[in-house]
């Protein structure tokens, strides 16, 4: 019997997806040959990439003027990418830091030069999204992390700035209606919403590079990328194939407006029972709750043992919470499916 | 019919390999879940990461004091890496030139500080490895690529240096008996004799590092990799797994002496073609040829579509030269069966 899988990521990801993608690494295209043993430059995978990246700009309703691109690292290489490519030498860049991997991300950039954190929550251990502060005028960019992993909060709205808008989408691009122009730098980690780790997604205003004075090595130069289609050197390719196949199968079931409608009905689901159910208490702030990270815990701990032993035997997988913040975490992300949270849910209600 | 594979990279792995890599797509370690859809800190995964470290270490022989990374990025982050953790501030780095990837490893390493070019043979077309060369005493290091798939040629010797000794070794490890201990730093791009693109290994002696006096992205820091195994951020989960089957294969094969002795056999075989048979004409100096990527040519091009032909239809794959040098590449890694080469000089016994 297949999981089901709220783990928070790498995550759950299309069962059709996982198919093609294990067939590919048998048979590709049917050349009888794996997709993993054939030249990156070979008409069969130039086609993957392509696709790919058309995907993105289209699911994402990108004008002209942006480019995309699949790197490798991760959020995590970002985090100086972004500073590299867009902090001017002796330039200062904002930072709003709602959880670890904010800190992560400012930490990098203060080798590059001043950083002014423009608001934090950690004074409540990353619970809520700070709100009216105020961003200085001066900075190169303002850096924010659209939904917290760790501690279930997403930014709902996001604030305007003077200079440019980066984004750590990681773990909830694809799963809801944005305008995504308001960003000048998107990056995501592919291992939530879109494919397997290993591959990194840039989304770039081509406008806003080469502006820094700065001499950037050219892996971790986007024009370097862009330039090239991302395929300077070897792209990872099963990765890449894999998060081709996950966003074609976002198409076709309607786009972002789709997941977005169905990734609503399970956070509501999950959420109303964790309100309604005196044996839970949700940890995220009401106002900034995360539609893809669901934390929670028990009211009453004698109940630990009982909750777990039930939903393991209703085969869940991954509601173990953060170390950081305990209790549990129920990742929904874009292909979980309903059912799953209705499983949860059912098997919440036994614990009263 | 399975394809005689002879692409340069991503090549051919192992058959075995392909399969087990394909149903752990869809159910990993018997858990009902993906093999990419569950968390890297997980146990079974874990387990995949400390293994292909271990065999890494016990394939390599390498003794106490060396450490062993799988990152992101290929080959080409590692020309930007090496410079930052090895090049001291206005120090200076020697390389020798023997092709297109030591060329675009120096010119990374130009960013850090003063570059000595140590030997070229730029001048014949990278037909041969530079000998009988001068290395400055006051080098922080000196970088190698030991093998050059383009022009299909090979470092049999590594020099002595009096600074570190750094060599890029992405077409050739794990295919020849070295002693490896006479480096203190080595990366391969895993996509040739270790695994799918996504994957890049490191080797590096531990007592190197922390001694150039520069602030280090933590990315881009070796330390930062070693002290978390490799699990500093999430890891190219089927990149490293893949790895870490093909390195069990090798193992079980009987390790690097099993394999250097079929892969004498095989460039024996096929360079002995291309001596004796007046129709072709091998690319590289004799006494530099490559075990891994035998570059050669037709002598009269009236039969190239004679031969594109006759291999074409015998089910090779792969088997044209890089567009720098013409011509065509057999690469015949690892995981090339002997039967392969078999196949490709009854070809070219056709053509007279």
């Amino acid at each position: 019997m297949k999981k089901h899988n709220f783990s928070a990521g790498p995550c759950i990801l299309p069962q059709e997806v996982l198919k093609k993608a294990s067939d590919a690494i048998l048979n590709f295209n049917n050349d009888n040959l794996s997709l993993i043993e054939i030249s990156h430059r070979s008409k069969p995978f130039v086609a993957v990439m392509d696709k790919a990246i058309s995907l993105v700009k289209e699911l994402l309703n990108l004008p002209e003027g942006y480019s995309a691109m699949f790197l490798q690292g991760g959020a995590s290489m970002q985090f100086l990418m972004t500073s590299y490519n867009l902090m001017k030498v002796d330039g200062k860049a904002a930072y709003l830091d709602t959880g670890a991997w904010s800190s992560k991300a400012l930490k990098e950039a203060k080798l590059f030069g001043e950083v002014d954190v423009v608001a934090s929550s950690k004074d409540k251990g990353y619970n809520y999204i700070p709100k009216n502060y105020t961003i200085p005028s001066d900075t190169d960019y303002l850096h924010l992390t659209s939904n917290n992993t760790i501690y279930g909060t997403q930014l709902k709205d996001f604030p305007k700035t003077e200079g440019l808008l980066v984004c750590d989408m990681s773990s909830d691009i694809f799963s809801r209606q944005i305008d995504f122009t308001q960003f000048d730098l998107i990056y995501a980690g592919a291992q939530k919403n879109m494919g397997p780790a290993g591959a990194t997604l840039v989304i770039v205003k081509d406008e806003i590079l080469g502006k820094t004075g700065r001499k950037i090595p050219s892996m971790l130069d986007y024009q370097t990328h862009i330039d090239k289609e991302s395929m300077f050197n070897t792209p990872p390719v099963f990765a890449v194939f894999t998060s081709m196949l996950t966003l074609q199968w976002l198409k076709d079931l309607g786009g972002i407006a789709a997941i977005e409608k169905i990734n609503e009905e399970k956070a509501a689901l999950l959420y109303a029972e964790i309100d309604n159910n005196p044996a839970f208490v949700g940890f995220a702030a009401k106002e900034d709750r995360s539609s893809m990270n669901v934390t929670f815990n028990l009211t009453d701990q004698n109940n630990q043992e009982k909750f777990d032993k039930l939903w393991n035997e209703a085969g869940i997988n991954g509601l173990k919470g953060h170390r950081s913040v305990g209790g549990y975490r129920a990742s929904i992300y874009n292909a979980l499916p309903l059912e799953s949270v209705e499983v949860l849910v059912n098997v919440m209600k036994q614990i009263k």
